[in-house]
């Protein structure tokens, strides 16, 4: 294993201080480095707090600020942050109009997230992601995962945020964004956890994960390497068959799993864009990146979102974070 | 080799068919996929040209629209684009003003983008980014290479032009810029060109290329892996050495070439800052993101320029590309 770092035991917090310290226009890091939270809160905004394990960058702690998060959890390495962390981040965001939690449905996730809500003094309600239509059940969640999608709840329901709607309105909002998501993920390669120090699954030469989740966990099969226009179509399939045969229009997300080049990512949009098109959807928004990841995986995922003229102007609404940026 | 691709031969083409479709708002494809230009040109302005191989994506097509490039012109990977190309954008994004071409310091690039320079009809000059430190000479470079600090140049010399500056400004602007910036990249593992099939260099579980080129061209020296705040030492020794003593305002970029994750770009950050500040810089500005790559090589590059208020100011001003987008 061959990474940048000085130890395992301090890659988290050195990482943490790096990300501080190169982005202080736009967030500060919390006592002993327990969330990220945004530079200049807003009083009066419900407050929007995410997190989970680390190894995901650059969701969530780049996607704090203006129009997005209040404040993201870092956890260690592909397990959850602590109740601990959420109360404290929850605390320092508050300003009076309550707190929304966002969750990717894993868990210790879910577990810490409950127990913090229902510690919390302030209101506190909280929305949680499961996008992911590989597997109805997987290694550490009850029910789905929540994988790339939570991007588009966390920037949608963060531009309603910014418009001052309240704590109920955007939780029932997230939950309809949720709704209107749908993911699924192809594998190249494993992720190597640091302190692991090896791969987490084993994959032959021409052997890949289709619908692998974020922390390498298993998908629907093992298959043999094909052309992206097969891959593509493979997800699709299974994200389309829940979307419904109505037409419409939808963001496109093509994200990255942290090994793949952008060269690859356009080569996948143009195959999931063309295959939405035969299907009667409008690819009306579109982002690619290498967004909510799983280390140095090589993969992607594609995620689609049903839009309607709301969802849209929430998706187009000024955005100022550390990976997301835009109208400002 | 496991890529998201249909064919060697469609790669490029599809994925540049992809990055049109998906952001159409900022970018518009020319024909014969010759260049990628801005959707929206701005008349009386100089036009400012780059392209260079694909593989290095985002750069160069990930930095065209408003504050940075005009146009783009890819070549396949790893390869120049031709007089042609060249020719074609030119001749797209000339508005009357002249046309800057911004040139990494490779035999090709070179060859064609002076043979363009001689073919055009208008005013053209061009500037050569030749910043990184490693090696005085390489294999395709006569010359120190051309490498992140293209994306210093090509953003605070966008930034001047868009503010109406001339040719002449524009170019020695560029001249001074990259006489600023240094930088220099180690590889953890070879990048992969679809049509070799396999790596372009072989590399021992424990070894590392120290100074390597982005088209993995050799560096100083093959070196066993070390620590991050080790390697971070041994780049910015390589990097301050020529930036010379005196104490003042830096940009630090720390770019990652392809498969390394955010958490480790920023424990890179992290070390070379406090480097940085132990020789009495301030780091003033700061980028981290996959930006200036090699396909999909794990590693990174460290990028310093002196910064001054002219080019603080450059820095700062708005910018609106695929990549790089802040203050609109």
């Amino acid at each position: 294993m061959k990474k940048f770092m000085n130890s395992v035991e301090t890659i988290l917090q050195e990482s943490l201080d790096g990300f501080a310290a190169a982005h202080a226009d736009l967030v500060t890091l919390g006592e002993n480095r327990a969330f990220v939270r945004r530079a200049t809160l807003k009083p009066g905004k419900v407050a929007l707090v995410s997190g989970g394990g680390s190894g995901h960058e650059p969701l969530h702690a780049g996607f704090v600020g203006h129009g997005m998060l209040d404040a993201a959890c870092p956890g260690q390495v592909f397990t959850s942050p602590t109740p601990d962390q959420m109360l404290a981040a929850a605390a320092a965001v508050d300003t009076g109009a309550g707190v929304l939690f966002i969750v990717k449905n894993y868990e210790g996730d879910v577990m810490n997230f409950d127990m913090a809500r229902e510690m919390a003094p302030g209101e506190v309600a909280s929305v949680l992601t499961n996008d992911d239509v590989a597997v109805d059940n997987s290694t550490w969640s009850a029910g789905r995962r929540g994988v790339a999608g939570t991007l588009v709840v966390e920037k949608m329901v963060g531009a309603a945020a910014e418009e001052g709607r309240g704590l109920v309105a955007l939780q029932a909002l997230g939950e309809r964004i949720n709704g209107a998501t749908r993911s699924m993920g192809v594998a190249l390669t494993s992720c190597t956890v640091p302190a692991a120090g090896g791969p987490t699954f084993a994959l032959g030469p021409d052997e890949i994960e289709m619908g692998v989740g974020i922390h390498g966990e298993p998908g629907r099969r093992r298959r043999d390497m094909a052309p992206a226009d097969v891959l593509a179509a493979e997800m699709m399939e299974a994200i389309a068959a829940e979307l419904g045969e109505d037409p419409g229009e939808v963001l496109l997300l093509v994200n990255g799993l942290g090994g793949t080049p952008s060269m690859e990512l356009y080569v996948m949009y143009h195959a999931a864009r063309r295959l939405l098109e035969a299907r009667g959807l409008r690819v009306a928004r579109s982002l690619v990146g290498t967004l909510v990841t799983s280390l140095d995986m090589a993969g992607c995922s594609l995620t689609v979102t049903r839009l309607d003229r709301e969802l849209i102007a929430l998706w187009d609404a000024p955005v100022a974070t550390v990976a997301l940026r835009w109208g400002m």
